[in-house]
Order: structure tokens, then sequence, then C-alpha cells
């Protein structure tokens, strides 16, 4: 590739408050991380916002904003990025949802939310439910990993404000979705369309032979569909058409895919990378190197520490920022002199509330001729006093395509 | 003047990035700048983004924001502000061009894009074309210095998103300008009448007097004109109406004479600053001390350091610079306790790319009662630990009028 590359790597809920078990540092402080260091000591650094101060901000929302997207225009849901990871044609105006293989009984109560997590089988129930016509709609359906599965709906005047159907507990019947402002005529048509699609998706799956056999061994049956997450598809211009660069993405989760693939970039299958702690990350950080051979762009997200997050584990979490770290060295070690590095997490998953909080993360851009500051470690506090001071994610490829000279001038 | 006053010091192109053979420093770093470091350490300092982080600013553009008008909304192209600077009449609606004379032959092939660089006759020319109707549209036309002049139509309908009809490159044809999005119809209307004028001026150029002489002399004639940078003249408040101040500006490019003329500001004259290197800037220093008895308000924009970074000429930027901090001590040495100093750069031209970057500048706010803080020099680095943090251009206005005791309250 010619000119100027960057890898923006996303370290997944890295980010995290001072816990007491560590001596009042955050993991990130209490981490054996030297390569992390190196890399704000010769870079730019700054505290960043995901989305706004104070936003708690999901993953999908904040790899979004740090691609250059306004969240607030281009989310509904996640519905249309988890269609689109799968491989799903989505479209503007389509309305998506996530879906869950359940079994209900007769009276429409929920026994499993997943279908006793039905492994196989889910191609042919999909296949038996798939571009089903209700009304003017058309409804797509594909399976996913093991119980999930996405819906797209095609049609004209849809809208993607309704309530979920799925009671969200065994024991409880399905619910009616309905549109969240009975004034939402396009809501009210995408709630009608889902009851039927939910109804007819029992009428279709119950006798199934995939679901006879199941029976037979056992099993809950996957006899119905219970969708969610609604989202519009939003219309964005793709990665290449914005920025008039390929990018690539090395990431793990569906999630992130699904925006990846949406907006157009190569996802590239890295075996190991299993999105767990014990995930191959070194494989990931050589498959960025392999694809800026192609690639001026690559997006790299890294979950474990989130996992860690949400786990409350704090011992685990300064393990797995320190394998991270590894990467981190490997990359500097291995990227050329025309390459940028912005290091950085999607949000803070702190220990001590095992979700998302709306702290403030650290980001680090390293390569020429970047403004080097005093900052020397890189962490949620040290970074505080870098040049950035406080940028947001959606700050962040402005930043990298002024230094890579691929930004049209504004004006004159 | 009664009152709290106000200069805004803007030195074009000033900021930078760390240069190797200036030892890892910037040209503002390395150089000898005593009053500027002083100005700094009794001033409240911070960094700017004139449009937004990583933003790519022009000096147009960066001007509007920084006189508190969003670029966003008042800026379409360079034509209005290009057109009122040599004193035309550009109404809000109108669509303003900046424009070329240029040679072409008989088959409208380009022999020469500045028709041999003509310096004289030109008027006779302009007025020759100036005044042209073209279906309900009026083409007002006036020349400008050497082969350039501007252009403005004023009729109903007409839109700013067109294609050049120069081809920008001598030996091949005029192109046809046309709609970017062909379902605009103004904007088509536009390349239309464009079109026309194109066709018109040669007819009416080719064989007049001036150009005539100029062949018997050899010269390239002046035989069409050629328009470009099509913009749409934005409806702005004037810069008294908006702050219910008086405003000159002391400049030396006629890009940001045409945006303070646009915005109604009184544009003073200052013989010897030509805008570049030997520019008599200290001239342009006196003539703000002077323009500050019947002003509140003046804007200086020195253009000299551009020049060194997109010449790549760190010597030559660090040498500007302790010229300009000359200027800086002057204007602190002669100025009333009554007036603040703005200074700052309308965006970084770092030398390594010789154009425009989207890195932050420095500004420091000095004058009566500003929250004095530790930065001790003016220079990109050393501003970051000030009590202005991260600022944008459209900032500083208010930030000004809030000092100067002139800003209405927003509520009770």
């Amino acid at each position: 590739m010619e000119g100027l590359k960057a890898i923006v790597l996303i370290c997944d809920g890295m980010a995290d408050r001072p816990v007491s078990q560590l001596g009042g540092r955050t993991p990130l402080e209490a981490a054996n991380k030297v390569n992390m260091n190196t890399l704000a000591q010769q870079g730019e650094c700054g505290v960043m916002d995901p989305i706004a101060p104070g936003i708690r901000a999901g993953s999908d929302t904040s790899h979004l904003a740090i691609l250059g997207y306004d969240p607030f225009k281009a989310y509904t849901g996640r519905g249309p990025f988890e269609a689109a990871g799968i491989g799903m044609d989505v479209r503007k105006g389509d309305v998506a949802f996530r879906c869950n293989f359940s079994t209900v009984d007769s009276d429409m109560i929920i026994r499993d939310r997943r279908a006793g997590r039905i492994e196989t089988g889910t191609d042919q129930l999909a296949a038996a439910v798939n571009g089903m016509q209700i009304e003017d709609v058309t409804c797509y359906f594909k399976e996913s990993v093991a119980h999930r599965g996405a819906l797209v709906l095609r049609g004209p005047g849809l809208g993607a404000e309704v309530t979920d159907a799925d009671p969200h507990e065994v024991g409880l019947g399905i619910l009616e979705s309905r549109a969240i402002d009975p004034s939402d005529t396009a809501s009210a048509k995408t709630a009608r369309i889902i009851n039927q699609f939910i109804l007819k998706s029992y009428e279709l799956l119950k006798d199934s032979p995939v679901n006879k056999a199941r029976e037979a061994e056992g099993k809950m049956p996957a006899n119905i569909i219970l969708p969610r997450g609604a989202g519009v598809a939003p219309h964005v211009e793709s990665f290449e058409e914005k920025y008039s660069m390929k990018g690539a993405a090395v990431v793990e989760t569906g999630l992130i895919a699904g925006i990846a693939v949406y907006l157009g970039m190569d996802v590239i299958e890295v075996p190991g990378a299993n999105g767990g702690l014990d995930s191959d990350i070194m494989a990931m950080g050589q498959a960025i190197i392999k694809a800026l051979d192609d690639h001026q762009f690559v997006l790299c997200n890294i979950k474990g520490g989130d996992i860690a997050g949400h786990d409350g584990d704090a011992e685990a979490k300064v393990k797995f920022i320190e394998r991270i770290d590894q990467v981190v060295g490997m990359l500097m070690d291995n990227v050329g002199k025309d390459t940028y590095i912005a290091l950085t997490a999607d949000h803070a998953t702190p220990v001590s509330i095992k979700d998302h909080s709306g702290d403030t993360v650290p980001i680090a851009f390293w390569g020429p001729d970047v403004r080097v500051d005093s900052v020397q470690a890189y962490d949620e506090r040290s970074v505080v006093g870098g040049g950035h001071l406080r940028i947001r994610g959606t700050d962040i490829m402005n930043i990298l395509t002024q230094l890579m000279n691929t930004q049209h001038k504004f004006g004159a």
C-alpha cells in the first residue's frame, strides 16, 4: 500500500476505576505494561470520551463513533449490525432484529429462552421461515451461532420504536409488541408484522423434523423465534467512500464484525481469536500486520478486558492487559515507519460495577511526526497531562486522517 | 473609543510539528520570541482547534470561525469572499466565483491558464463582459490583480454545487460545468449559465483591442474567462450587528480581506504589507494601534509563517516568527491597559507536509483581569497546561466579548 497507514487498537472495556484490592490503582495502572508505556512516551496522549462526557457507551455505539460515524444518527439498535455481521443483506430503511430460537408450550408460555441451547439444525429451521411475506413486508431470517439468529424486515413505512415480545423470563407468556408511541404508525406497522411473524414461526417450526427429533431425544424444541433489539438500518457512507481508503477489521465479536461489514470493511478471520480471556490475541496482532499489506487502515478490537470487567475480576483484568501489552510491543516492532497506532478503549468496564461506565478512557497516538508530550505511562490518570487533553471518539478519524495527510482541506 | 478593546492577532500557519533539523522542536519552540513568551506568562493560554479536533482548516474557514461565524453554515466556497474582497456588491443568494483570464485557441484548447500573466488592460476586458444577461441571471464581473477576477451571478434559484469548467491543465479543452448531483436543479441552472458565460466571454474578448495589441506584441491574449470555486453568498449578520462594535481588519491577502469586507469590517490598507516574508509587518502593527482609535476590535492576519510552511523552510519560518515577536512586543508596549490581545494561528502549516494540517494551534489571551496560568512559553506544547485547556475557533469571540463585558447575558 502507498501512503501512511493507521491501526486503531481498541482494548474493549480496558479502562476502569481505582480498585481497593489493587491498592487504589486501576487494573491498567497496576499492570506491568512496558510497551504501552513506551508507546505513550513516544506518542501524543489524552483522555477520550467515547461518545461525550459521562455517557455510558456500548461497544457498538463507541465503535461507530471511533470510526467517525455519529452514533446518534447511525445507531437505532443492534439489529442491523447483528444481521450484517452474519452476512445478511441489510439495506437502508430495513428494520432488523436480533433473535433467539426459544421454546414455548402450546399456551405460548416460555419454557426456555434459548431452546435448550440448540447447536445444530437451526439452518433448516431458518429456511422454513425465511422469506415469509406479511402484508407488504418480506421477512428475511438467518441463523447465527447456537440459538441465535437475525431477522430483517423489508417493506415500505417501517419503524423501529417497538416494545419487545420476548418477556425475557421463563414461565411468562409471549408479549404483544407495540409501538412505544401509539401515534408512530411506522413502528405500529412493525409491531403488527412482528406479532404475526412470531405466531407464524411457531406454526412453521413446532412440527418440523428437527424439533420432532429433539423432542424424541428429550431436548427442548426450538419452536418459536423471538426478536428483540429492533433498529432501522441507517444510510451511511461506506468506510471506503468516507475516507478514500480500504479498511480491514480484526475483531472477535459478531457485534463489532457486524459494524465493520455494514461499513464495507474487510473482516479478517483469525483462528483462535475467541473473544475470551484465553483468546489467541497475538495471532490477531499478526493478522493486523498482514492486513496492512493491502489495507491502509486496520481496526482491531480485543475483547478480554471487557469480559474480566463484567466478571468483576480485577486480577484477571490485570493479567489480560499484560497479554495485550505483548501484542502492542509486537506491533510497534513490526509496523513500518509509515504507520500510526491509536491505542484506546471503547469504554470503561469497571470491575466494581461489572458493566460499562461513562468514565473517560486513555488514548495515545503513536507514529511519524506526532507532537510527543510529557506523558510517561499509559493509563487512565497518567494521560491527563497529554497534548490532546480531552477528545471524543468521533475526533479520532479526523486526527488520524490529518496525520496521514489523506483528509481534504475545509476551505482554502 | 469607550470601553475595553481587543486585538486578535492571527499568525497564519504559524503552528507546526516537531522538525528534526530543529532538534525535534517546532519552529515556534525553536524561535527566540521573548515577547510572545511574556504574553503567555501574563495571559491565560490553551490549545485551539480552529474548526474541530483533527479538521484541516483553510484560512478562510478558520477566520470565519475565529470571528464567531459557523463555517459549516457560512462557507460554501471561496467565490463570495474573493468577490467581496475586490469591492464587488455580493448579496445573499448570489453565486460567486473566482476567475482567471486565460488563453484558448479557436478549438477551445487551453494555451495558458493565466493569459501570459496579463498585468494591464483587464479593466477594459472586464467592462466588456460585466452586466451580461443570461436567461434571468445577471453576470457581474470585475478584474482583480493580474490575471485574476471574480464573477457574481444574481438571479433566482441558483446553486453552487457545480464542477469546474477549468481543466486546470494546459493543452486540454474547456470542460462543461455540471451539477455535482444531477437532481440539484439549482446547481444545474448555475452550470448552464456558467457554460454560456464562458463561451460568450470568448466571443466578447477574442477580438478586443486589448487582445489585438497583446497578440501584436507576441503576448498571450486574455480571450476567455474561466470561473472556479463556486460559493453561495451566505446571509450572515455583519460584525457590527453581531457584536455591537466596530471592527477593523489589518490583513495582507485578498481572501481574508474579502471575509472582512463581507462582514462589514473596515479593511485598513498598509503600504508595504505584501503577504510575503519581507512584508512590513511592523507597519501592520502600527496600523493596528491606529485602528484602535476608532474601532473597538481589530483583526490582524500576518501571512509569512504560512508561506514558509508551504515552502517547507523551517529556518525561514523560525526567522519570520522572530519578526512577528517584535510586533507582539510593540503591541504590548503601545496598547492601553484597556486592550486585550488574543494571539493565535488560523491553522498549522507544518514544514514537513508543506500544507495545512489539522493539528491544534496555541492560543493566549492577554489583558486586564485574565486568570493568569502557569504557562511559561508560547508554543504548541507549552500551552497544553494552560487555563483554557482546549477550545475551538468559534469560542474566541465569546471569550473576548465576555472579558470586554460587551456580551449579553444568556438568561437571568
